[in-house]
């Protein structure tokens, strides 16, 4: 966000905050920031007093009257005592007060028109003519200041921008993201559910959602496979003293679920594989002519969220990465990161992603000062980096550089995708790791009969399962690609007297490994149609007594009315369609 | 066991503590009953005394020895008090005294040659002529009465027949089963180890193991949505409400985990996955017309067991369940029953078993007088086990029934599988369940508009993968078809010169989806070969300078020296025994 950007909404924020106490006087007000995608206030309204979408445009009326006065953002001073007297009915401001100031402090305040307020500065010059294109969007509760147990305040969520195309444009894009919440779409699709008596976080996946699920770890397990990784099953839970010798234990425990007992032991709930894989390379010794050795496995995690960070798919409490650990000499390193770029790009590629475009890296580099957060080796660190730094610069990819974001054991590189909000978030890394060798003991006998030290390359090629899925919801707004749709096509007989030939087609497109669907109701064919398409099937094939006589079907797609086709010529171009993905 | 082998091995029994105590003096007899495999004998031997297998020569010299002066087995009376005053220096036979008997109680005892001992009796008549065929099999430790914390005792295994021809059929079978064994041939073959970092009874499954799994898993999946499974996804744990809410929590609490606490609720690591579908199914409202609804999983389920009781992949703490639960009118039933069994039979069909030979069903019913271990409703009751038998005897199948058998919320139908050593175990279930639909209130709209109560069957199609795994390394002694083999085919070049060549016909075979092996080294052909062999590798592809300029391969199978052939026909041939799975 640029600053200019910047301080347009925050003046915004004040322009909301004295628009709401004007209309409703007795709110306390608390503090209003600029965000991403605009800006908010939190209030704590009278007794009584509640305020809904309803409301907004009252409030947005008043907030261009007032607007109208507001010529400039006038700063003054005023101590520390001053500003305690001023804001004395005013818990809120009095703990920040209290909290962010030394008695001796001068604080700023700025006023326009009758408003004013404590604030450090960063406001428009000409609010009456800067502040045109505000738009207020929701309400919703909000502890103050984060904190469960802290009381609850009303947030109202606004967007500001310098010009009104700007405004409308993300209006739409705002109302093209609700349309495609794959929480929203995974309802109306019917793709999952959540049972609040199975548990918060915990999906559960309907006959559909578990199709597509399948079909995308079929083609990752294939594809992977094809590329020369041996993928494996290891267990879900493990005894804790796994990740104390991976060293996870200290830095995750926060984000792990509390030991179970068995027998006087304590198993946790896996947050992590790596150090599976690494018992199960270390159960046998290894040649260097085994190396790399890539165990890939679709790993079932547990890593502990806030139930009120919980979200649909895409913040869940237990999660099935496509993870995978590369174990290889130090000079495959290079080519071994390579190959996994190229299997990131692979994957995206086939939802029509592109690297610079749909997503782009990061290079997130350690910190040698810092011996707490980073494990101590500074010459690993720096071959580590040089050698993600190296793929990164001769592939001639997109990448920004990020110091101190590495993970404890070594260098990564972080996978930024934009959702449909734009908004950019790690989807999922490659990481270098010359830690977890150590630890594992992990070896092979090199070509001079020595024993040595591999190192690690820990990487997803997808992500997790689950975000993955509410991406692509999202992604192609429910319609899927022919090979990801739960129903292929459906069948649509025009009367009672074609479903024999019907059930004839639905026997050869089952046969084809076709997943197809008949549609027997007595309806009107208009109206068999019209569901076909709010399922968003991909196929509808209409089938009356002229086709039954020829063997055919008439065939509508997403592209339209393709007219009357051969069934043996339909299911080669279905298959076709299948295989590659398209 | 027929009752004469029963007093065979007891007698037996009584010879090898007779035997002991002559060749160690001092030792302290317990209890030697006969069993299925043969007989036992548990004894404390004097402080410094081991026994072991070296020592079963003169063990057996000394039972022959002492046999010929056994004319018969003596029956004597004697008092509680005369028994307790004879083995004074016996704590473990005052212990049985004491328990077992009544103070006025008249105990018996067997003599034969010198040796007598308290005995309930059930003896041969002719020790002399009868115990001949006699083999003594292993030593092993065993806690008095099979509780920890009691003295460690030592357990002398033996075996005894009436024929020397059945002795020697039963130690046969033993060496066989010995090297069948899959902890043995697991480790051999690589399919699966276990880590103590890990954790016990939790296996991790190798590349190649995995592979197996892999093939099992979709092969189970994809037959089951050919035949009309809806395979979903749940998790695997779930809030101790949902297990409350079934019922099961009370009944299955000791073979539960403990809870984990998250955010004050407690969650568990599920042991079943019903009420995981059925929150599924009661998601959404349902029509009698989407009936039956047949939901499957490959459920991964965590059930205690004892680290004592755990074995191989036969007794782990985790394991995945081929699981379904098929809701349906009750009208339904019967059909869906029937259609479950055609799987079953199908399924076990793939691998060379006929049902009423390798396994046959069980019908385990409830008992009416009982109202603690089975849900009270009679009628419901006769209805169900009238269904169950009704299939099995239309079908004209194997089965016995039992009394007492039955889950608490139904009748089942058990899958009794043999193992290699000829022991029989439920493999797996198929129940009818008239409970549960009510305690999830699982309704559906009839075709009148009323809500209606579905029934539920619970039914797997092969079991648990881990013990599926078990029994079929077993069964196909490590030389799985082709389709299961970990590596389907090794290429083996005569000379470093047709190793470009072999590269050329992996590449082939791998595109048409063979997984392939290529042996690089510089070895001897017949070095090569007998590696393959032991790998139990199903195809070796030799070429040389002739194969190489022909295109061609020297086939060596399983069966042997097939001659050379086109690659291309080569082809042919091994994707139509993959897809056959012959």
């Amino acid at each position: 966000m640029s600053e200019n950007l910047e301080y347009l909404r925050h003046s915004s924020a004040h322009l909301l905050a004295a628009a709401v106490i004007e209309l409703y006087p007795g709110t306390k007000r608390t503090i209003g920031p600029a965000i991403e995608t605009g800006f908010y206030f939190d209030f704590e309204f009278p007794q009584g007093v509640t305020v809904s979408e309803a409301d907004f445009e009252q409030i947005e009326a008043k907030m261009q009257e007032l607007a109208k006065t507001w010529k400039s953002f006038d700063r003054s001073e005023l101590s520390v005592a001053e500003a305690k007297a001023e804001y004395a009915d005013n818990p809120y401001k009095l703990e920040l007060i209290e909290e962010f100031s030394s008695d001796d402090q001068i604080l700023s305040s700025y006023r326009s028109g009758n408003y004013s307020d404590l604030c450090r500065g960063g406001h428009v010059e000409h609010p009456d003519q800067e502040l045109q294109h505000i738009k207020l969007l929701s309400v919703a509760g909000a502890y103050w200041r984060g904190k469960e147990g802290n009381p609850m305040l009303s947030r109202i969520y606004g967007t500001a921008f310098a010009t009104a195309q700007e405004l409308e444009a993300f209006l739409v894009q705002q109302e093209e993201a609700k349309k495609r919440d794959h929480r929203k779409l995974g309802k109306e699709l019917d793709l999952f559910v959540f049972s609040e008596t199975v548990g918060k976080g915990l999906p559960l996946w309907t006959p559909k959602g578990a199709t597509i699920r399948r079909e995308l770890e079929r083609f990752i397990v294939d594809e992977e496979l094809k590329r020369g990784y041996l993928h494996v099953y290891t267990p879900d839970i493990a005894n804790l003293g796994l990740y104390r010798k991976s060293g996870h234990y200290p830095y995750y425990k926060e984000s792990m679920y509390p030991p179970i007992e068995i027998d006087e032991e304590e198993y946790m709930l896996r947050p992590m594989t790596c150090p599976h894989h690494f018992e199960l390379y270390a159960s046998r010794p290894h040649s260097y002519k085994e190396l790399p050795m890539r165990f890939a496995e679709l790993a079932k995690l547990y890593r502990y969220e806030q139930s009120g960070e919980l979200s649909g798919l895409l913040r869940v409490r237990s999660f099935c990465l496509a993870d995978a650990h590369i174990i290889c000499l130090p000079d495959q390193a290079e080519s071994e990161i390579n190959q996994v770029l190229d299997l990131i790009e692979y994957i995206a590629g086939v939802f029509g992603l592109k690297s610079g475009e749909n997503y782009h890296y990061r290079l997130s580099l350690g910190d040698r000062a810092d011996e707490i957060k980073y494990f101590k080796d500074d010459a690993s660190w720096d071959l580590a980096e040089s050698v993600l730094r190296k793929v990164l610069v001769d592939r001639v990819s997109h990448f920004v550089e990020a110091p101190a974001e590495a993970a404890f054991y070594g260098p990564k590189i972080d996978i930024q995708m934009k959702n449909v909000n734009g908004k950019e978030d790690t989807a999922f890394t490659v990481q270098y790791d010359f830690v977890m060798p150590q630890r594992f003991e992990l070896k092979y006998i090199a070509e001079d009969g020595t024993t040595q030290q591999p190192i690690v390359v820990h990487r997803s090629s997808i992500g997790a399962i689950e975000r993955v899925m509410a991406f692509l919801i999202e992604h192609y707004a429910g319609t899927f690609p022919l090979w990801l749709s739960p129903v292929q096509v459906r069948l649509l007989p025009i009367a009672d007297r074609h479903l024999e030939y019907a059930q004839k087609v639905m026997a050869q497109l089952q046969a084809a490994g076709v997943r197809v669907e008949l549609d027997s109701r007595s309806e009107r064919l208009s109206a068999k149609i019209r569901d076909a398409q709010l399922e968003k099937i991909p196929y509808m094939l209409v089938m009356g007594d002229k086709e039954a006589a020829a063997e055919s079907v008439a065939v509508r797609s997403r592209a339209g009315d393709e007219g009357v086709m051969p069934v043996t010529k339909l299911v080669l171009r279905l298959q076709a369609e299948i295989t590659n993905k398209s």
